[in-house]
């Protein structure tokens, strides 16, 4: 991934091949612009990976507008990123359940769904999550809009107990989309 | 689809089963929430199906900011939208072309790309498109963001010789992700 320090590929320019805990220490005041050559990220709003969080697949974000996706929360600063260990699209894997704790009614997902309650999930929120395998993002509205939420099976075993464990800035349980993160 | 004149489904409804195109000739001055309760929907910026597009799935968008996803372009309206005819998942197909008239290298598309260059198209934009069955949503960014683009094999006869085909507003012919719709 290579992160610029202005919009438009312009300016300070620096390269990573691995996780930055924070972009400041790396001599970079802001980063307002990103090209992913290869792999999928995940950015967030404040360094040590806390914040709002931004999955960012390979192709082109020439401003923050372009990476951000959630409009009711203005964030124009990106300060860490990671890579994200993904599966193959065919066997990623997740279980999502109605309430915390990974009770009451459930569904596997293994596909990628714009709209839960299309596929028969009833309400418009999740109570909790288990990823058996691979990475997901999930997003608070229909058609993978509003907050993101990057759920991997190789962080907290996968286990996703309680909205409040979703992101450090999590403030709903609302959930209407999920799909697959894929190199 | 229902439409509420308030947020969070309050005040003034009306429920629609087929095309709208003009809110305001229906006696609601404007749209603030939406429940989807079955098919796809297009909902456009303007009276007349012009302006910016939003592809509305099932689901609950609370407020405007839920049921747009374009930042750079600040849309608190939305005045018309009909429904999408859509193909199955499996006979969803498309072409995209390097140019425009259909020019140029090309590639199909019969799945969800959220980076079209993890799919080795190498370029960030699009120059025209033939839908051959069902209907996709394009996007500006990766990661389905950004400016929206329904395309319909049932309009145009499938074909979009130029980015200014795509919708009434359009102003770039950036491409980055695309995936079908369904209902």
């Amino acid at each position: 991934v290579t992160v610029f320090e202005q919009e438009h590929f312009q300016g300070k320019c620096l390269e990573f091949t691995s996780e930055c805990c924070n972009i400041q220490e790396c001599g970079m005041d802001t980063i307002r612009s990103i090209r992913v050559e290869s792999g999928a990220w995940v950015g967030f709003e404040h360094h040590d990976f806390q914040g709002q969080q931004f999955i960012l697949e390979r192709g082109e974000y020439p401003h923050w507008d372009a990476y951000s996706g959630n409009i009711s929360y203005h964030v124009e600063r990106l300060m860490s990123f990671r890579p994200i260990y993904c599966a193959s699209h065919q066997s990623s894997r997740m279980i999502i359940f109605e309430r915390e704790n990974f009770m009451g009614r459930n569904a596997e997902i293994c596909d990628d769904y714009p709209s839960l309650q299309a596929m028969g999930w009833m309400m418009p929120e999740v109570g909790s999550m288990h990823v058996q395998c691979g990475a997901f993002v999930c997003y608070q509205f229909p058609g993978y809009r509003g907050q993101q939420y990057i759920m991997e099976c190789e962080r907290h075993s996968g286990d996703y107990q309680h909205w409040r464990n979703w992101g450090s800035h999590c403030q709903t349980p609302q959930i209407q989309s999920i799909r697959r993160i894929q190199h």
